[in-house]
């Protein structure tokens, strides 16, 4: 993927609760880290998750996930999770997501784990697959075209 | 709370997951063993909650807890969750459960964590206070009398 | 507590992590919420707990936690949480915290559920209890005087 | 991967805690599940992760997983993970695992999720690469070698 695909960000801090007793970020965690980006970048194109399922009765499951780990967070690490849009078809999308550790500034300095992700839409009551709906697809490629 | 009230048991082990960077158990997990012995007790009077859920539309919820912690516990530990019941009402219940560690007999030796927990009876969709079924308040009943 | 007591907040949202199958925040995740407070209430008087374990070889341990569940908060819901002083010892401090729904202008409208935490410092090796040190006490305290 | 490769297994039940307000196990939840079976797969063969870290200063910390995810699980539903050695080298394994639901009497009907996850032993202060302790690499051969 290209340096200059469009990135979402999202800032976040590191408690007790994400740590475990080797003293580092337990690696079942990235993808709760991972989540929450994927559901604020929705939100910062008016998508609300909830909205979705109560509305159209649809929910996004994730399919796939490819994390590689790089280095270790600790605690009150503050941490940049970025996204990048990587495939986005009827019905699914794929999106590329690194969490970094930043410095004072927020600005991402070491790399501690990197995920491909793919999510289906599929109707809540089912679980079957559904198309995603016209104005989510136009505002998410509204948004990749940057 | 006499000591001749009857206990349930459920016997747990502590993982890498339950954990934080102080090397013990995080304070908050000791709530998800809590609530895994009282699914286990109601599932040992023939009780599936995702059967109440399904069939009479009802659930339990948490409204009042006190935890005392007393002692903490590491990784790899094996732990006794007891349970007894301390009150019965016609929408609710409260329970006093306490977390033991146990030696290599599965024997508790160590009081880890007391709590007291009551949980009413609610309408799934609506989340208001329901009666206990009548099946349920009866297996109840004769679990408590022994 | 008197309403004027000094009330440090934050801001904080609902994810899926933090639901569970019957819709709702699962009851252990406010444990969770609070104790994110507690580090951010500290860190905002330049106390960071990952200093304090490398530095003084401390840590702040819970010992009591009495919870309230007053009304349930669901996907993408907004919260704050406060926390108040309510007495602060040598060795231990005890904190009210309640978290709120809040409205689209962050304000809050609906109390969803209350604890009293005391929580207590002890040496991170023995977990046995220790004075909080002198420059801590002294930034919580004058904090508390407002 | 043959079939006859041996296989490790370890039963599970899905609790509140482990449901999302999808009514379904959260996707991270799976991660949980495949560490506390190759925790156990370990124990099996007398090698506690705790006696690891404390004796020789080593713990294990996953470097890489794929996830795919093939069906939901929902609460009370009993699981069945499997695991099964895919490489094993001086300093690292790998493990293929899998998540089936369970039928009444505990046998595997479905297909949940399916795991490649690659841990590599280092030393647990400076987290570099460490070979894995000669007792651990005769232990884990031999019950590979069946």
């Amino acid at each position: 993927m290209s340096a200059d695909v469009r990135a979402f960000q999202w800032p976040l801090r590191v408690y007790w609760e994400d740590t475990d007793a080797g003293g580092i970020v337990y690696y079942a965690n990235y993808l709760k880290f991972f989540e929450r980006a994927r559901t604020e970048w929705l939100r910062s194109l008016g998508l609300a998750q909830s909205e979705l399922a109560a509305q159209a009765g649809l929910v996004f499951v994730v399919a796939d996930v490819h994390l590689r780990y790089a280095a270790p967070a600790r605690l009150d690490d503050a941490l940049q999770i970025q996204l990048r849009l990587q495939d986005f078809g009827a019905a699914s999308l794929q999106v590329v997501q690194h969490a970094w550790l930043t410095d004072a500034q927020g600005a991402p300095v070491t790399l501690l784990c990197e995920a491909t992700v793919r999510a289906g839409c599929v109707q809540a009551a089912s679980l079957r697959p559904a198309r995603i709906p016209a104005e989510m697809r136009t505002r998410i490629s509204r948004w990749a075209a940057g």
